[in-house]
């Protein structure tokens, strides 16, 4: 009906106001199909919120296959497993090698072998974890003195004391924080020290090093998790339990601590993986490409269904989604379950340096990798100006109550970040991850742990906000902040 | 001041409602120091809300201490322990002698070797861990494949497929009727499971019997307990967590499921351990005792701290409190820690049988087990009669939020059932569980789980509730169900 308007507005900005209905309709009529009108987004919504296939799979993945890290059969299995499942959704799958970092866990165990108090014959056992790049003591162990600290001031502070110990980094969980909405940034304080403390420790002269786990609940699992280490440093390094993390500041007060530890990792050659990359060809603008993704890879303690399970089944249900309503999008939507996001992130690096050459065409991205709660919008890092666009998607979205649109600078999705980086405005759902973190990393992130309700949500808003992107008739614009 | 009334009451009921101060009075005066009157308890209550004696004494217990399972070196050290920190508040500590079973465990761990939709190279762990009694697989693990059943009228009906299979009992807790303050009997509709769920799997020729873990929570933890086996059928059996549970549910929903199991837990010859016993000698009722007391043997997973060491520190904090006030009761208040509750409840038995001339002399006992949540209240297995009595009991405990008495026909602590089915009317503090089933015969049952301001209120209604039954001037009565 528009189609003139549409072409009389080319590239240009337009009166925000106005431009969800118009260009809706406009879009609608050049293609002789529904676009970005609200009826073919309440569609959309509509039947991704009465669809189980997301969680199907998710089942699939968790159950079958299960743990994920990269390297390990489990990583090579999912790869073979979402790749079927979209091949039998009709799209075109393309398997995109990665080289991936191939560690694996041994055996790991700790034993507080003496302390002020201690009755004779008495051990008190520590729950913990390696991290993920931690090196290897001997196959019998190391004991050694432990120096807790609370901070890397605090470790500054003891430099000289830090050498041939076991350094502890007792550093609090802010939960309240992570109440507040803000469990990225509390989560961020805690992986600072996770990631960095050891290396630190390491510089140091410090034989070891802890990390109290980061989380915050209290059930005495440990979270594990990357640190980076240099290779010429390659200290063993682990995550304790909160529990025991408390338990050794006491007896460190109490008197000189020394522990046990066995930890025996290792760090093996790189491995061949993928990225698993399923189109749904776009019409008319069909090499403009808008990503949704989630990482395929987990880490090796649980089945991560929430980290990342939940946002690959996420990319996949917008696959399924729109294949079922038998839509077909002007740009093309490209389905990413990356691998190799928890140590590494070497898909998302594959992928940007295959895209170098066109990067103006990577127009967004959208990345879901905060667990399956309640979605109740969309984060983005897209320009100011381009937000009142966005409109006619949050009022589809808004009768699930996921209407609300928050943008910041930078959303930093691990994946997209090189893209991010080089313009490409980036989108997540916007859940409730106020219990994400309790689970994070642990044994615990398991099935059972996502709402199959929450999840048809997050596919809802996932389909429809993919759709949204790929159908813009105005530009989608560049980050702000590249 | 009314010596001439109490004399000419005698043992005989009196009005009731006129009982606690006339009578809390009269004693007062028969003594020459203060009793069951008003200011006493008050006093009794704050000096208790005022000190973290028991605190320090649970922190070295489960600190220094740890785990405390019947026959290990953490029980052995335990009695020393508690015997000592009695001795040094002035009380005359007997050990008595108990026998105890010694189980050790050993290696424990669960892989799914096989399922429908299994990709090639992949197993999933389950976690999992062995029962207090379980009998052991081969040192390398036996594979069979796994039998799901919700009930034991779901194992009756598949009796014939339990032959050569591994028997898992998907009973889930029922955390909501623990939420109704029901924590008691949703715990014994699981335990009854894990206690006979094994032995009757085994009757059925199975190899081998899991349980799912009783406890609400969701993160992936396995709680131990006991199981009663039969010497010549002393299967291997374990608790899986909550999630491992489900899991292997779904996969046996998708087709034949094997398991390899490796549980290999020792049963040694009973061990010699005690119970640790204080007494604070009475005055004119010498003879007559009121027990007060907790469980000092734990499992082995985790450091015991509310299950039963706020139960021993309370108990011992009645003692602190009475000694540091000066304050001789009536009657002699005997602190019992006792030995073997969790696998056994021998301490109790060996008792009992050491009473069993004097059983009218043991005038009632008081056990805590069910955790330092905060104090409501008092529950008892007094005759109803004797209820009113109370009153001004629970007047001076009502200004900490502690003054609701509750009366059952029969308690059931487990120590002091012997002595309860014999007529002795048994008290417990009545404290908030709905998060006790959480972590208890977790790893995660830890001093950080204990609020030291709860242990204070627990400290204060134990010690007033035991000075109070060390005074009554009427008789404390008999139970109503023996
Ligand atoms: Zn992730
Ligand atoms: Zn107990």
């Amino acid at each position: 009906m528009h189609t003139v308007i549409k072409k009389a507005l080319g590239h240009k900005p337009v009166l925000t106001m106005l431009a969800g209905c118009l260009l809706g309709a406009a879009a609608s009529a050049a293609l002789a199909a529904p676009a970005n009108d609200n009826a073919t987004l309440s569609q959309i919504r509509d039947s991704a919120m009465r669809d189980n296939w997301a969680y199907e799979r998710l089942a699939d993945l968790t159950d079958l296959v299960g743990p994920r890290l990269s390297g390990s059969p489990g990583a090579a299995a999912a790869v073979e497993q979402v790749a079927e499942a979209m091949r039998k959704l009709g799209a075109k799958v393309t398997l995109q090698p990665v080289k991936v970092p191939h560690w694996v866990r041994g055996a790991e165990s700790g034993e507080l072998v003496d302390y002020a108090g201690r009755p004779a014959g008495i051990t008190q056992r520590v729950v913990l974890t390696a991290l993920g790049g931690s090196g290897a003591t001997p196959a019998t162990g190391l004991t050694a003195p432990v120096l807790v600290v609370h901070s890397f001031d605090e470790l500054q502070a003891h430099a000289a004391e830090a050498r041939g110990r076991i350094v502890l980094f007792d550093v609090p969980f802010d939960q309240q924080m992570a109440d507040r909405g803000m469990a990225g940034p509390a989560y961020g304080h805690g992986a600072n020290y996770r990631v960095n403390g050891p290396r630190k420790a390491a510089e140091l002269g410090a034989v070891a090093a802890l990390v109290r786990s980061v989380g915050g609940a209290d059930y005495r699992i440990a979270h594990t998790g990357a640190t980076i280490l240099d290779d010429k440093a390659r200290i063993p390094a682990a995550a304790v339990t909160t529990e025991d993390a408390l338990l050794m500041t006491r007896l460190a007060a109490r008197g000189a601590l020394k522990m046990h530890l066995t930890l025996t990792p290792q760090t093996l050659p790189d491995a061949d993986s993928f990225n698993v990359i399923a189109d749904l060809p776009g019409s008319d603008k069909a090499d403009e490409v808008v990503i949704v993704s989630g990482h395929l890879d987990s880490w090796d303690l649980a089945t991560g269904a929430n980290d990342d399970g939940a946002g690959v089944a996420g990319a996949m249900g917008v696959l399924a989604t729109l294949k079922k309503l038998n839509l077909q999008p002007r740009r093309t939507i490209r389905v990413i379950a990356w691998m190799n996001e928890e140590n590494g992130t070497r898909g998302g690096k594959a992928y940007f340096a295959a895209s170098k050459d066109q990067l103006e065409k990577q127009v967004a991205g959208i990345e879901s990798d905060s667990g399956s709660g309640r979605p109740f919008g969309v984060l983005s890092s897209v320009a100011p100006k381009v937000e009142p666009l966005f409109e006619p998607l949050m009022a589809a979205l808004e009768p699930i109550g996921a209407g609300a649109f928050t943008r910041r600078d930078v959303l930093g999705a691990a994946d997209l970040h090189p893209l991010e980086q080089a313009g490409m405005p980036v989108f997540e759902p916007h859940v409730d991850t106020h219990s994400y973190f309790h689970y994070h990393h642990t044994p615990a992130d398991t099935l059972d742990k996502v709402n199959p309700d929450d999840l048809r949500r997050h596919v809802a808003v996932m389909s429809a906000l993919s759709w949204f992107l790929a159908n813009m008739e105005q530009p989608i614009g560049r980050t702000l902040k590249p």
